[in-house]
């Protein structure tokens, strides 16, 4: 692995290419099928066809290609394959990915931000009702910690103590970064930015939501990923800083191309977080200076992986491609 | 411990007394509390308050009651007292009790049940908005896996790699349990029978809804404490026997609660359930054969204690005590 620059575009191109493929193939096989036995250990065919339609409408998977990302370069300083760590991580790439599909089909209910369109297609609730929308929520969040607990069963190189050790270790991440104090907490401040009689969001505020309504759950991937991959205690720490620093450049990006880009390329409508009152970086600080903060989270996030040795990955190649993406 | 008779009625009310009362100061320590230090991990003080109302409005907290139960029967069968199954099951006996309450707040939303009482008081979602209680809900069926994870985080008398493997299984149990295979798939079974259109449920179909609506999560809570009190292979599966039979007869006795009780005892209005179309017992199968039903279920409960051994024990206790209750 190489640092990213203009000879290794291709590289990452191929390796995100790679692991995309195999995360939708692990998708496919840990969601529950309509088709499936109608054994009474199944889900009901409605709530594994709305689990399946949000999950499966492809999007970035940002947050397993992090954790995917995380797991290979911790796993090959420690002298282990890409393999080893894939094998390790990849039902928590995907169980992250549930977690944050679920998030999707919650936040676009009526009674959140009502969103009825979501990567060009109609939202969950609009094609299976309310209140299947909430139920199939519940269960990709219910369902993901199955994953968490129960995959890989066993691992060939791992003894099987220290391997449920790293998996209550991901279950604990990842639940707190999901639960009131982090996902849920920033979409709820998120909901109260834009009531009527609410105060207008600051640049302390706007970062304090958006870190807990996205970037807990970027940080939460990659560290699950590099616990998975067996990463030591100053691995996880260089991990840590890394991911804060993209969970905030990520935000950034987004709303930058909120006001720059292209409908069919962003999937939704631009310009409708400014119309809908919602107070976004280029708002507050202007569309050159968040361009400025976006590349200096980019710095910080190299820095925070060089100090381990960690910058020569993908997973650093994965932050570069996060800020220069165009949806 | 002794078997529940008229000498040992009260025996069993002291039991009950003193485990509710430490699980109630344990939900209240596991909780968010709106007035705690503002700290950026701390949830948003609206969404914590939604999560105290609906958690803390009393209930029979009869998953815990299970959890610690179980817990306790098997300790008891392998030597230890009833504090150091206290100990080890206590969280886990709370996080049930934060996913039963999650189930219930979105249970009552209007796309849902439509339910603007539980309790006596007014439904999570008239008081804090939709919006908010769908976010509640969310953060609590979370923030319970964090608890599973990470409680007890030390025990004096189990050593670290087995008090992990005993938190990893029952993330496994608990969440199979509430996810869509189980009590999120018997919430939709429920939503579809009730639709205009729905062909009216029979016999097999209204126990299999039951059974994932109710009785996994009466299943789980059982089978977690027993595992968190380091039960046997044999232990789990006599108390997964019990279980199911308690889960079924709680059900029945629901139902026939729904026909005979009075409003003040049972929180909610008589007759509401048969009124709604909704399914029961007795609509199918008429009163009296379905309190015969209950009987049989409890019977059967004890039989499978009781092949282990454990029929002596306050768990059997409580199966007695659901169908006797009131309410």
């Amino acid at each position: 692995m190489t640092v990213p620059g203009e000879a290794d575009a291709s590289t990452l191109v191929r390796w995100i290419e790679s692991r995309r493929h195999a995360v939708e193939a692990a998708l496919e096989r840990y969601v529950p099928a309509p088709g499936m036995a109608p054994a009474e250990r199944r889900a009901p065919p409605i709530v594994a066809e709305a689990m399946r339609y949000s999950l499966l409408a492809g999007g970035k998977r940002l947050r397993p290609l992090l954790a995917l990302g995380a797991a290979e370069a911790v796993a090959e300083r420690l002298g282990h394959t890409p393999e080893h760590a894939m094998e390790l991580a990849l039902p928590a790439a995907c169980a992250l990915e549930f977690i944050h599909t679920y998030s999707l089909v919650h936040d676009d209910l009526p009674a959140m931000d009502n969103d009825t369109m979501r990567r060009g297609r109609p939202t969950a609730h609009v094609v299976f009702g309310e209140g299947i929308a909430i139920l199939a929520g519940d269960a990709l969040l219910t369902d993901a910690f199955s994953l968490l607990a129960r995959e890989p069963a066993l691992s060939a190189d791992v003894a099987a103590e220290e391997l449920s050790r790293r998996k209550l270790e991901t279950v604990a991440i990842v639940a707190e970064a999901a639960g009131a104090a982090g996902m849920v907490g920033g979409q709820t401040l998120d909901l109260l930015a834009v009531r009527p009689d609410a105060a207008p969001l600051d640049g302390a505020a706007l970062r304090e939501m958006h870190m807990r309504k996205t970037g807990a759950l970027i940080i939460a991937s990659s560290l699950a990923g590099a616990v998975m991959g067996g990463a030591t205690a100053e691995q996880m720490e260089a991990v840590g800083r890394y991911a804060l620093q993209v969970g905030l450049a990520f935000q950034i990006v987004d709303d930058i191309l909120d006001v720059e880009g292209v409908e069919a390329e962003i999937g939704k409508t631009p310009g409708k977080d400014a119309a809908a009152g919602k107070p976004t970086y280029p708002a507050l600080f202007g569309l050159d200076t968040s361009k400025r903060m976006a590349a200096d989270c980019l710095a910080r996030a190299r820095e925070a992986l060089g100090s381990m040795n960690l910058a020569d990955s993908h997973l650093m190649g994965i932050g570069q491609w996060i800020i220069e993406r165009r949806n």
